[in-house]
């Protein structure tokens, strides 16, 4: 895959990748997808997939022009399906289109297609380049790749905490520790999630709504929680509202380890059968620990309020390491300040 | 002082701040001071206060155009001496070079001048403005500036922590939370201070040398030990070595509270007394958690290492907040990256 890409196709790929974000709130389990047609240098179409279950992004951008692109080139996202699924084949609408060339950002990692789709394309006499700005589209839709690979869901770790690493009072009190815009940056990360997950201490100790409450945005991502020992009984807590639906896992309706404990790792795989691709967790620290140590974080998102809580303050993390040999690693993918808070994105190394 | 500068009065005080901070190394407890000398928009002397005891900054200017400066501007980062000390008044050889105009960064804090060296230029008939790039210059020199407002150092607080804010494991073992990058940045932390100041557990767990270790640069800061309990008795320690010189603060030598601890307070002021105008503290949780308690801390510098230290780790704070009402408030200054470690500067709000 050592294409070489030109200034304009990056431009179009560029205004391709901005197209697919837009489905962000729509798409649910499936990816986003941009795209734009060009003739003679000149955008003639654009699309992205607005739905989940409705048209993909390629049908969208080849209804405007009725289905005619005769000697255009094609910029998508993502390889077009080779499928017949919800939908037609999207390869087969665009050979009958009469494209002469296409550029891929990055192959679909679904087995379904998986190069099958460039194939057809390529069988029909179309030229077919991949590889432009893939790292981008696969920032996009790390929830759908990640699932295609592992049918786990990408877990994102939500942590508010002190300076000095704490996320609540001995008394449990954390109300609050970072700022308003920080958690209304908070909210938008919801939004951006089909589930957010948290363990039974949490819904008991603050009893927290766990939705999304932006303005004009209706979503409900599923409300999990992790409650291995059976203690959410009471139907009046606030997880239970009609706001959103919500998932209580126990040892009833999942799989348990020997320890008693859930199997987080099948708490995942269970999440990924319904359809779920993405989930915040964001729970106290004996949830993020067992999470850590069953390596099962796909990044962590720290905000960090620019206040000191002190020693008896609970830490943010619940998990007994040996030495500095023992250590966990993590590569620092972004800093930046939200309002006075620093915001960390993080990995596991 | 709503003196307006022109775009040139602007980029000759950057050229005398920038030969100022030359003297970092050399000028103590005194103030570093750069000046540059302007004639028909052209700079015929600049000069900065290089040794202590030796000559200010103004003289080094003024000799190299043997003291002739008629209808010269003058620029200069402090307010010219008024008074004779170890060398002669500045104001007196700024009058007699004939300098037609008088452009000051900043107001001498000093008692002895504060102000006398302005009337003395004044007086003389010359042309004198205040107030240009004030904050650079008050930057450059905090040390000095909170001794002769305080009678006590400027201290800084250094840490080197975990994300998860966390010190030491258990055992106390903490080789390495930071990159070599990062430590190295600590050897030029240290450079730019007169004393380096610990706790008696410190020195007893880690033995650390508490010396400035960079190429090029032959630099003593005195080390200063916090030592309540009168635990420092091996003088094989390193602290001993002859590589500079080490001060044990105990209750034999030092006022201490009813508690029986040090008066921290009066540690700063025995400090500053002895001419040390900042003071870089590297300590543990505990001498850490009294000196916020204290409120005797001006600046944090905390290296956060991408790494999880766990939570039997000892947290970088020993001091016990009852709720979020009574949290410690941070000014976030600054945030860089250093390697692959966090480096943000924090003031006590």
């Amino acid at each position: 895959m050592s294409a070489t890409f030109s200034k304009n196709d990056t431009q179009n790929m560029v205004i391709a990748l901005k197209l697919a974000s837009q489905g962000k709130y729509g798409v649910k389990s499936n990816p986003m997808v941009g795209c734009v047609i060009v003739k003679h240098t000149k955008i003639i179409a654009k699309g992205y997939h607005q739905t989940f279950g409705k048209a993909h992004g390629e049908i969208n951008a080849l209804q405007q022009i009725n289905h005619q692109a005769q000697g255009a080139t094609f910029y998508v996202t993502l390889e077009p399906c080779s499928h017949q699924g919800k939908t037609p084949s999207c390869a087969q609408a665009i050979i009958h289109s009469g494209v002469k060339k296409v550029i891929i950002a990055m192959l679909d990692p679904n087995p379904l297609v998986n190069g099958k789709g460039v194939v057809m394309l390529e069988n029909a006499g179309i030229e077919v380049k991949i590889g432009l700005l893939e790292n981008d589209a696969l920032t996009l839709n790390q929830g759908f790749i990640k699932y295609m690979k592992t049918n786990k869901p990408f877990v994102r770790c939500k942590i508010a905490m002190s300076l000095d690493g704490k996320t609540s009072m001995s008394s449990g009190e954390s109300k609050w520790i970072t700022s308003e815009v920080t958690r209304l940056d908070v909210q938008k990360l919801r939004a951006n999630h089909q589930a957010i997950m948290t363990g039974s201490g949490t819904i008991i100790n603050d009893n927290p709504l766990m939705t999304v409450r932006l303005d004009n945005i209706n979503l409900t991502p599923l409300r999990v929680v992790i409650d291995s020992k059976n203690q959410i009984t009471n139907t009046s807590l606030n997880i239970f509202n009609a706001d959103a639906p919500t998932l209580i896992l126990n040892p009833t309706n999942t799989k348990t380890l020997s320890s008693g404990k859930l199997d987080l790792g099948n708490v995942l795989t269970q999440l990924g059968n319904q359809g779920i691709n993405n989930v915040l967790l964001e729970a106290g620290p004996k949830l993020i620990g067992s999470m850590i140590k069953s390596n099962l974080i796909d990044e962590f998102i720290i905000y960090m309020a620019p206040i000191l809580m002190g020693s008896n303050a609970n830490s943010m993390l619940n998990l007994v390491i040996k030495n500095m040999a023992h250590k966990i690693k993590l590569n620092i993918v972004d800093v930046r300040m939200v309002s006075n808070d620093i915001k960390i994105t993080a990995t596991l190394k």
